[in-house]
């Protein structure tokens, strides 16, 4: 068993909670000279010696993504700004984007989570590496970059898009490990096998690293068996730098975050209070890694579990469950709550249907109704009746899932918008709000 | 007077020379490890001991971008593939792309090149830089991010495109130097008049540093102009490296050429022999520091002349004029050589000229023709009388600079291509070849 920091890695719990401690420590000293934060502990009577324990960080309120968009674009920050090398904005489509500040120190700490990461899932600097990420402000891009240069890989910055030329890429330079996101990863399969290629026969693919979008167990079986790779699932946030927060280990079974970078809690959004452990809620993190712009106790909207007892890897670094989506992700249809990724999970099982889906939801007369439109996949033709009895089937299983009945509509590969790089548009809400 | 390596700026030649030479030495030694300049080497019967001198660099063969192309992807790697960290490859459009190949080292060499151009022009750790810059494969993107924060500027991978946001971030983040194509600084600057916003008084832009495209003393003065700034040229080629190879430094007269990066040689495209002193030939350049994929006597097509004498800056590291453009991009027409420089000179001295313009070349009959539209900038009416002085004024003066008559016809304001990120499309060479 080989780690890329193995007395961090495998630090016993005791002696992580003493680093966590001496870190939060530090990080809230830091933090009161945030404009924000100074005001957050002045209102709240507190003050850095306030926290003396781990469960002393609860005394702390919540830190929302509005408190960052409020204070845009540096009031989040805690050195002088002359200090910070780099600035991360969210594109903001609506009010203000939030800001991410970052110090060199920052930026090298950033890397070497990124490296830990990749070297945890077997990536040596023997392995060119593509990411297929867009580059500039989004965090899957530079992440990435800092993350392979520093594990030694070669790097092939092929950004977002253009897939003729990524799989040109990926054959001339024999890559063997890329960072996509999972709807482009089979969609890149897909015009693979158009143009002839076998990517288990003819690349020297063995590993993706996937993330940014919520994906099924099955589609990453899907990803795995397309690409002939294994696929590991990676959880990153800009808030919390990018990518490398939390990353899966060869276990494939939760992602270990890294408890020397933040501190995880998991609460429940609406009483926001600890869930019991093992149970769903909202994932909340605090930096102790980070000096430009440390946040304590961020609400990440992302929901998943801890997953309990020790990981077979040997890494005691607590692990979270595969995310069940954001809490504003969420659809809520006749009272009904509903993740996109249960209508995922259940469409994957099926071979007769291709990798796109669209959800949309729509009022009809005086009902809000659910339409699935789903590809089908090259193994299918059109035998009516046989597609008749598949529709049937997956209406059936997305009953059993949803508990309510949606319309399921199966159509040709290639009618849906293809996912080419960004984050692909599962859901339409086409809702008349009355 | 501030220098950010002062021992290496100010160097006196001879010792220099010698740091080349040694310099020279240890690039030959790695580079007969690639297969390309082994075999080069065995052909012309030399070995790395054939090189004794600096004037030794004269027996070795040219490399061209044909060779680069024909040894793709790795042939031309000094070191094995595994101890490389980057890829940046061309685009590509006909036949094989190029590849440079980069290790850890060639990439903190780089870096420390890019800050020392910045810092040579004033920038500072306090200064706010936004790179506007295409990321990934494109080398002015990490090039220039990895650069600044090197100097420890904050730094704003705003990435190309999106001009709105580009603005937003200019103004929010107080940015106070851009990276920026020249006919793209020109469109920025008009945006923001058209949003009310006047970057003299409204931002705290200071500087900009223009590249990629070749572009005029006039072109630079309006951008100066246009958005309060100085700005300064900087030259670079993914071949070697990227941006930093050559900048401008406040005397705003040549760029200088790092010396001890690369040895630079200017030769008549023609006859390959040097071109005397101060005549303008094709820009040579040796890599001397770098050991991924070392290139030798590289012809870059760039045309240039060294500009003779010292700068008054102190900087001892010969400076390049003005490049005049690529041997590519001359237009031969009816026997005369024109480079679109020539005719952007010519535009740019009249107020009346926005800063969009578009050269054709047609076949009319049995001629082949120039036909010249250039943007009218907002100055001007539709006086039919004086549009038609101006266009015989700006046809007479450019007939005087190019020795043949063009026909000049002048367009409204945003009715020709406007220019968003990538480099501008200026010839349109629609010639029938008989
Ligand atoms: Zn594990
Ligand atoms: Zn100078």
């Amino acid at each position: 068993m080989e780690y890329w920091q193995k007395d961090i890695e495998t630090m016993g719990r005791e002696q992580l909670q003493e680093l966590q401690l001496k870190r939060l420590k530090e990080t809230v000293k830091l933090a009161v000279n945030s404009p924000f934060y100074k005001e957050v502990f002045e209102k709240n009577g507190l003050t850095p010696d306030s926290i003396q324990t781990l469960d002393d960080l609860q005394k702390i309120p919540f830190t929302t993504k509005n408190d960052l968009r409020t204070h845009y674009p540096f009031g989040m920050a805690a050195i002088p700004i002359q200090k910070c090398v780099r600035i991360h904005s969210s594109s903001g489509t609506t009010g203000n984007p939030t800001v991410v500040l970052h110090s060199a120190r920052d930026l090298d700490q950033w890397a070497n989570q990124v490296a830990r990461c990749m070297y945890m899932v077997g990536l040596r600097d023997t392995d060119v590496f593509q990411n297929t990420s867009g580059y500039g402000m989004f965090t899957g891009g530079l992440g990435f970059q800092y993350g392979a240069e520093r594990l030694g890989a070669l790097t092939v910055p092929a950004a977002a898009g253009n897939t003729k030329r990524q799989i040109k890429f990926i054959t001339d330079f024999g890559t063997t490990c890329l960072h996509i996101i999972p709807s482009y990863a089979t969609r890149l399969a897909e015009v693979m096998y158009e143009m002839g290629i076998d990517p288990r026969r003819d690349t020297k693919l063995h590993t993706v690293c996937i993330g940014a979008e919520p994906h099924s167990e099955e589609q990453r079986k899907r990803i795995e068996q397309l690409l002939g790779v294994k696929a590991y699932n990676c959880f990153g946030m800009s808030e919390m730098n990018g990518p490398g927060v939390a990353f899966e280990c060869p276990e494939q079974n939760g992602l270990h975050i890294w408890e020397d970078y933040v501190i995880p809690e998991i609460i429940n959004p609406t009483t926001l209070e600890p869930v019991p452990e093992g149970e769903i809620g909202e994932l909340v993190l605090t930096t102790i890694n980070r000096e430009a712009m440390p946040l304590l106790r961020y609400r990440t909207r992302d929901l998943t579990r801890f997953i309990p007892g020790e990981c077979p890897c040997g890494r005691t670094h607590r692990r979270l469950a595969r995310f069940v989506g954001r809490s504003d992700d969420m659809i809520i249809l006749k009272g009904v709550n509903i993740f996109p990724i249960q209508i995922e999970k259940i469409l994957m099982n099926f071979k007769e249907l291709g990798s796109n889906y669209l959800i949309t939801i729509e009022t009809v007369g005086y009902n809000d109704e659910m339409l699935i439109e789903v590809e089908l996949s090259d193994l299918f033709t059109d035998d009516y009746s046989a597609l008749e009895r598949l529709a049937k089937e997956v209406t059936r299983q997305l009953k059993d899932e949803l508990l309510l009945t949606p319309r399921v509509r199966l159509v040709g590969k290639g009618s849906l918008p293809a996912p080419e790089g960004g984050k692909a548009v599962r859901v339409k809400d086409l809702r008349k709000l009355c």
